[in-house]
Parts: C-alpha cells; structure tokens; sequence
C-alpha cells in the first residue's frame, strides 16, 4: 500500500518527525488490511458448514470491518486534525480488533480463514494501541 | 426510513421492551441522515468562495460521515450484540458530531448547509446519547 | 432526512432547475434509506432459523449496502459532477437494487423484514433510474 | 494485505482454478489500496495552497476511494457471487480510476501526492479491467 509514501507529501507532514507518522502509516495499512480480512472472513463463514456456530463471528467481522474502514480513512487525514477524536477512534478500532480476534481464535482450529483473520486483528490492534503511544495521543 | 419497522422484525427484538428498541431506531436514523449532510456539506463548502476558511469544516464533515457511516451500520445489527462496543461506538459517534457541529456552527451566518449540517449533527449527538441511556448502556 | 434542503443551499445549484433536483435528492435518500434497511435484513436474517436459505439474501443485502451507500455519497456531490460516472454508478446501484429486491421477495412470505427489505430496494430502483432519467443523464 | 491468502480458504474456491481467483484477489488489494490512497489525496490537496485549482481534484478522490471501497468490499466476497453484477461493479470502478487518475496527472508535476495518487489509480483501474477478464465476466 502507499500509506507511508502518501503520508510523507502532506503538506501538513512535510516538516514533522518521522516516529509518529511511520506508527500512523503503518496503523491506515493495517486497518485496510483488516477491514478487508474480515469481510472476507465473514463471507467465508457465510459459505460453510455449521453456520449457526459462526453467526457471532460473522456479525463481529461485519461490525470489525465497518469500524477499520472508518478509522483507516479517518487516520489517512492530516489537515486540520483532531486529535482527541483520533485517539477515540483508534482507542474504539483496537477494541473491536481484539473482540473479533477473540471470536475468530475460536474457530480457527476448524477454519484456515479465521485464523487468518485473528492474525490481521492482533495485528490492527497493537497497531492502533502503537499509533496512539507514537503520536503523543496518549 | 425503515430503521423503526425493520428493528421491529429482528428474531431477537421480537420479544424485548419498546423503550431501548425506540431510541436505538431513532439513533439509526439520525446516523445515517447526519452521515448524507455531512457528505454534502463538506461538497457544499468545498464548492465556496473562501475555501481556505473552510479547510476544517470540510475535514470535520468528512470525518463526522464516516463515524456517523459505521455507527449506523454496527446499531443497525441486533444479532448477538456487543453492548459494550456499541456503547464505545456511540459515544465516539457523539464526540464526531459535537465537534463537527460546533465547527459548522461558526460558519452557519456564511452558509447556509453549515446551519443545516449544524443541526443534523447536534440531533445525530443527541440521539447517539439517547440510545446509550435508554438501552441501558451506561 | 436533508438531502433536498441541502441540495438547495449548494452554491453549484443555487440557480439550476429544481426539477433534476428534486428527483437526485430523493434519489439520494432511497439510497441513505436502502443502506441501512438492507444492513439490517441481512443482520435479520443472520439470526433467523433456516439460516442455509438465506445465505444468498445476505449475501446480496450485503453487497447491496455497499453500493447504495456509495451511490448516496457520490450524488449527494455537486462539485465539479461528473455525469457520466455519475449515471454509470446509478445504474449499477439500480441493478443491485433489482437483484436484491428480488431475492427478498422470495423470503417476504416467511420473513417480514424481508418484506420490507423488498420495498425499500424497489424504491431505491425506482429512484436511481428516474433520477438518471429527470436529471438528462441519459 | 491478506486477500490472496484469504481468497483461497473460502469454501467455494478451495477447488476452483487458481487463475481467476490470482486475478481478484489482485483486484481486492488494489481497490482498498486505491481507496485509502484517494482519501489521503483528496485530504493533501485539502491542506495545500492554490486550493481553488483543486477543487474537482478533491471531488474525484472522493469519489473515487467510496467506488473502490465499494467494489473491494464486493469482490472479496465469494459466497453466491452475482458475477453480471460484479463486472458492472469493477467497470464503474475502473471508470472513476481513469477519470481520477486523469485529473491527478494534471497536478502530479506540482503535487508528489498526486503522482503517487496517479499510479494507484492507473493500478488499480487495470487490475479491475484484468479481474473482469480473467474470472471470465465479459
């Protein structure tokens, strides 16, 4: 993805350190990244057998894509940022993160796309818990 | 809209007291208008002489349509629900239109939509607010 | 919602023929109003028993959501319109619609939501195409 | 991203040709890297002087990042696939990234941002057009 590259021709980022803004940049990927898993994820679980068992997976994943989706395209902003409301936003994406990751550790065992995808959720979640450390936003 | 007709036919709401089912319809529907004027005020003032002084109302706007955008979506669903994410959900919610709303309202003597947008985004807060408190959320 | 009241305020529009208008803003509306209902009936469905027959209505809801919310955002937009986008992605919305008003019909005698779902989406049809139709885009 | 992994632990594709799916899989990473690499331009152009020339700039990111979220969203779902609809859903995709790629060259000599913003777009609007060809949908 080009989150880092972007992030670096903003006007507003030209002149800031770069710790910040690579934790930045590597959260918007990993909420890309995960707001795609776990779309595909609760459409994979839509497709198996024993479907009653993955309807709180399917609706976490929904629920989980919906909220990196938004935090993603919220963090790819830097003009005029707020960011007591970013540190919300990322604070509500990494708990999302960790109850589907949680749902979908428990199916992993017997889907190979749940544990991929409790692999992308651990990894938003410590992303976003990184990004808002790294941007002073704690 | 339909939120109210349509939370009415959940195989899990079928059963439970009107009160929190009411106000959390009429949270829905608050989300999603906010999130369309929203969406259009920031292309109204985009289109505005004096954009510069703009900048952040447009930022805001964006921001305010994609919280409002997710929020609607996660307390639309009432398949197994995470009440404690959803309660996070809201009020991060509430927090986007506060702020955007305030922000608007500083432009709504210029503009017009930023008067509208103003009062689509402090009845988005207020209905976010209204659904934690009455389904017992807090 | 504020679809037309905004549309009216938009500095690109303030002295256009309110006829395309008006048809655009409801047009915009259906879409607010399609997104949310047919995010609902696929979470309806997901906790409805004989889940395996409704898999593929989730599955078109779903996608279904996606594009109408899209189509709202984009015809919310007066700035610098692109018309032929524009009417390119009404259609494509319009078909989604179809197919998935259809599917719901099949399920309306034993689902309600799904009942209300197949309104909602014929609606939604109905206004992208006479939005495409009042506002000369074809 | 992990779609291509993804891609191939869905019940409906563990036993389909790999080509098709190599193609889509592509397609999903470049819609969602395209969509988080529109919202980050349409947001530099936001912050930068000389405003007023960007406006339709801003405009087609915009629209272009909701149209690939949109189109990633649906083609990372394979359960019960529309494959009509998903190739009106790719072309109109593929449209907005031409006619946003366009617009971004225009500035990419003054704008680093814009360049990059280009080549994703260029990217991506060639990977829905090989998505379409390759799954066999036109």
């Amino acid at each position: 993805m080009h989150a880092l590259e972007m992030i670096g021709t903003h006007p507003e980022v030209r002149s800031v350190p770069v710790h910040g803004v690579d934790a930045l940049a590597a959260c918007v990927e990993a909420c890309f990244d995960c707001a795609q898993t776990c779309t595909a994820c609760a459409d994979a679980c839509l497709g198996e057998e024993g479907l009653e068992d993955l309807r709180r997976c399917i609706r976490l994943n929904l629920d989980c894509a919906a909220l990196c989706s938004a935090a993603g395209e919220i963090a790819s902003r830097r003009t005029h940022p707020n960011l007591a409301l970013l540190k919300q936003v990322l604070e509500v994406c990494a708990e999302a993160c960790r109850i589907c990751g949680a749902e979908c550790a428990r199916h992993a065992g017997h889907h190979e796309h749940c544990g991929i995808c409790r692999n992308a959720c651990d990894a938003c979640e410590l992303a976003c818990r990184r990004a808002i450390e790294a941007a002073g936003l704690n």
